[in-house]
């Protein structure tokens, strides 16, 4: 069996990955860490794993004496980088979950995230995790970063059309809402239960971290400057993502054109479905699937493109065994083949 | 005391009425209506109101036996015509809270509802009862034809850029959310709890019915034709509308005159308020409020306008008593004072 | 006008109690404080409150400057009385929300509460603010200790039985069901949005604080000893609670005879309503109202009684403004005539 | 492979089954059947199984040609034994989600069913099939009867009580909470989002069919007769049922003495968590798990059970492909690995 190492398990990434890996036929878990509450059972933390995981969490830095083949780093951004920083020249292969290596440059990392990178020459280097843009890249990688859990819904939703040249770049709305989960295990005002119960809203306007992210993917898939509208919404759910994305079309366009370019871009992915019609965030709840469904306003001339994912499993810890899966040579899927949680 | 009679109490829009109606100090509810359900008591279709509220249904076609004042039409699209067109000349007014009087003539009714209307001559002539836009028309009209909810929500939310003619009228994206009270009180696979809890999705792309009633009352503010992108979803909560809206500016846009340009226009309406951050749905439930945020982003060079309101008030019940007090010459606000209901 | 200062006005029991002042005829706010958030505008925290109660949060010390008839204090257990012993000698009434001077002696309190009470001979001496069991009390009273939430629901629905010696004493079981609101404002692990929704727990078995106030005042009713038992749940909602409670009868009973008991007992309060079948939590919310049901079952010998109210308002600030109106010899229901919000 | 087939699988206990047996190393799915809506491609009914199982809905009576070793019914009470009639002499083993061949006999079946039985001799003859206490008889049976979700899991959280003669007969209460899933996936005012959100009650007092179910089999666990009180509630949750029972003991008890009770009871048991503080619906979310929390209240001398299970597996698909394992001499396990899904 490879052995895998989870680092920062009281999250609720750190519990989807052990869900995932505990059903992964070739993967095992050898090393849980918490620093803060190293010496607790993992099912102390997390009940329900009562006797499905019941490993004692250690702190990270006895990594060594575990003869690790793949870490999967479930920080927080600006603590990860310090991880990776220490652990570049390990044997061992890095997923890192945060945000501190996602971005093209450290210059740019330093603008949106407000805090100095520790290591900037590594960031241009280390590929971003969405298999359907850049698996060649992922493939040789000793460390991935793993994208964020809007930009995975909002780049597989467009991405068809930035690839294919079918958009005028500067039309990009794309209206997110999201569950609580995306906000992390940690109590707060903004997820208190009657705070979000029976209630919605926008927040981040015009400033999410997560607008560069996709700017610069997007971008990437036809080689010029792209600008996005992102407005992501706190929805009364506890998982998942829906984007509504809004484009114009740069010449003419149809609903079969659009249809057969989504199709036909996704076809051999094995985790993205082309819907024909509007998908609901319980059709991938519990998977690491994207259904997209896009559609084409001859009236308005725009393109609506429909996409979601579980935030927790495509947007983090399944993505990022799809990954490891990819940098380690296994069969992409293995560990991820479980059916939607619905109702 | 005036007397008041709402024709078709079943429904969410017939319980909320007589919730406002019992705390209206100068109307009461003479005559509650449901051909399907006369012979029981309001309360034991909607428990709650026991004690509050034990009148008995009655058929319709008593009202001439109750001297009524002024009428509530709570019925559904393409019944409530008939009514209007057997009692329009009857001596009380009407309040018609379907969508068969909105549009601006029968032929573009048609188009939208599938349905003939049965007096195409009269659909012209009803004005539309959106106080905030039309306040003047209403003051004297004999039937008026309360909007529905979602364009209250959103014409409210684009009304003052129209008026000072600031947008790109091809450029308006309307991404809206709703809870479920909007699709009403009959039971359906739409509004099963299993398929709504913990679940969120888009529905009517490109083609729903508000779509048209937005434009025409967004472009009668400044004598163009409009076209907007209008996407609902469905949200997991009860009551509560949130409308996201992107607007390019014609000419040149700051934060300040987004904002001045907003609390000017509304600055004498008891019913909207211009807020400087994001509202939330529960910051206006149980309350006829339409609550404001508009924003520019100087990045994208867009405007975006967040508003909100309780489906079943200002969408429905509330406004229908607000265009009752003002036709019928009495203080805008009556029945309408209490604060929201939060948490 | 009567003035009232509300003491402790950033939790939901002081928004709750500004909500239904602003109702009230002859009462109005005169001083709100919170000693943590002085200088900040009562809107600011409660954003829902904007242009409806934008007074400025004041320290408690300058309670003496504001000439106030009436003071609610919504401050915290053990916390409150420390401002009881200093305005005991105030001119102005009080009435106290939280469980300083519920239990009938200090040495009880100590038990439950873990804390010395810092006037231990006044405790005795307040009376329990349960109108519908001990009006005449609260009617001449200085200090009232309104009643907890669990006890008001528990204790309305079994005082009938108890008043007229009807049950067995050691046979109470009461299985109760709160929403998320009866933990308070702040938030905590508790109350994170993922851990409760779509879920559900019980709590606190058998060691609940409540359980002795129930005993008391059931106990009170005809001058025995009784020991419940008493287990709280946490419900995925906002606000209400449920209360199943089972009891042996003492000698032959029937449903009619039980139904009769009931109605009799409650047949002049106004706001007990004695139901023909189960009553749910939205039958009651936003109102003050008790809903209950009894009912027999001959099979098992057993009494089953559903009894629900919104905990924010009967179990809380609502309870509080019935208390205030009795002992300033207002009509009891001043401020209190809302009908409930459903959906 | 082994071949099953599923007879009735528009609902949600024929989705859930889906879900498992594709997961399943030795059954696969060979035969879904659904008269109403044959023709149709299972995931055209359920979308989120796009991709996972597109196999097309057949008319029943076909299954002669499918060679199938084991038939899951998933079909409604009194439906389901017409299906049992007819095949109960094919080759293939049988297991009936229904209740119409739980209980002892055909004439308590019809007291309580209002319905007579097509073959009331074969009534007795079927095992209860709860493996817990009934793991021998349904070993070599053709046919077992799936047991009800209430029953479920009041009868783990009842049985080393009743097995140990510990309780008093005539004292137990159970008090239980569902998730509206068990009210199945047709669209009802029941099941009415609005109806349901935010709200809770108590519904089927002293008349649900599954008091039966329970008494039978409590009974049987001593050779008695047993009455209990059984009250059922909905929840506003999805899937999930927590019940909390309280018992008189018949002698002296300690919590230790409790405590080793269960976990001695259930120690072999796979899918019986015996923990030691009090459950949540999460904890056991997606999984076959029983979790239960036994704890003796020495104040009020009784003891209180918690148990929680999802209804929809350990309550339905789960506990039948824990008895089709059972009956075709596979590892009790197979399909039924997955750790719970929280959040």
């Amino acid at each position: 069996m490879i052995k895998s190492a989870i680092v920062g398990a009281t999250g609720y990434t750190g519990s989807e990955l052990v869900s995932i890996l505990l059903r992964h036929p070739e993967v095992e878990i050898s090393l849980i860490t918490s620093n803060s509450r190293a010496g607790e059972k993992f099912s102390d933390i997390h009940p329900q794993f009562l006797g499905f995981c019941d490993l004692e969490l250690q702190k990270a830095d006895v990594i060594d004496d575990y003869d690790i083949d793949v870490c999967i780093l479930a920080l927080p951004h600006r603590v990860s980088m310090d991880f990776v920083k220490k652990w570049k020249d390990k044997p061992f292969k890095i997923i890192d979950l945060s945000g501190d290596f996602r971005l093209s440059n450290a210059k740019t990392y330093e603008a949106w995230y407000n805090k100095e990178h520790v290591i900037p020459e590594m960031v241009p280097t280390v590929p971003y995790g969405l298999p359907e843009i850049n698996r060649e890249n992922i493939k040789g990688a000793k460390v991935v970063a793993n994208p964020g859990c809007y930009p995975t819904t909002s780049i597989l939703g467009l991405a068809p059309l930035f690839q294919a040249g079918k958009v005028e770049k500067d039309s990009i709305v794309i209206d997110a809402k999201s569950g609580t989960t995306g906000a992390g295990v940690k109590a707060s005002a903004t997820t208190h239960f009657s705070n979000v119960n029976d209630n919605f809203k926008a927040y981040g306007l015009k400033t999410h971290r997560h607008t560069v992210e996709i700017e610069e993917n997007l971008g990437s898939l036809n080689g010029g400057e792209v600008m996005v509208q992102f407005t992501p919404h706190l929805l009364p759910v506890d998982r998942g993502i829906l984007a509504t994305s809004y484009a114009r079309p740069t010449g003419k366009m149809t609903n079969k054109e659009l249809m057969d370019l989504y199709k036909n871009y996704y076809k051999d992915e094995p985790y993205v479905r082309v819907r024909e019609s509007a998908p609901e965030l319980k059709f991938v709840r519990g998977t690491n699937m994207c259904d997209i469904y896009p559609t084409y306003d001859e009236r308005t001339n725009r393109i609506i493109v429909l996409s979601v994912i579980d935030n927790l499993i495509k947007g983090a810890a399944g993505q990022a065994v799809q990954n490891m899966n990819i940098m380690l040579g296994l069969k992409e899927t293995l560990g991820l083949e479980v059916s939607p949680i619905k109702p």
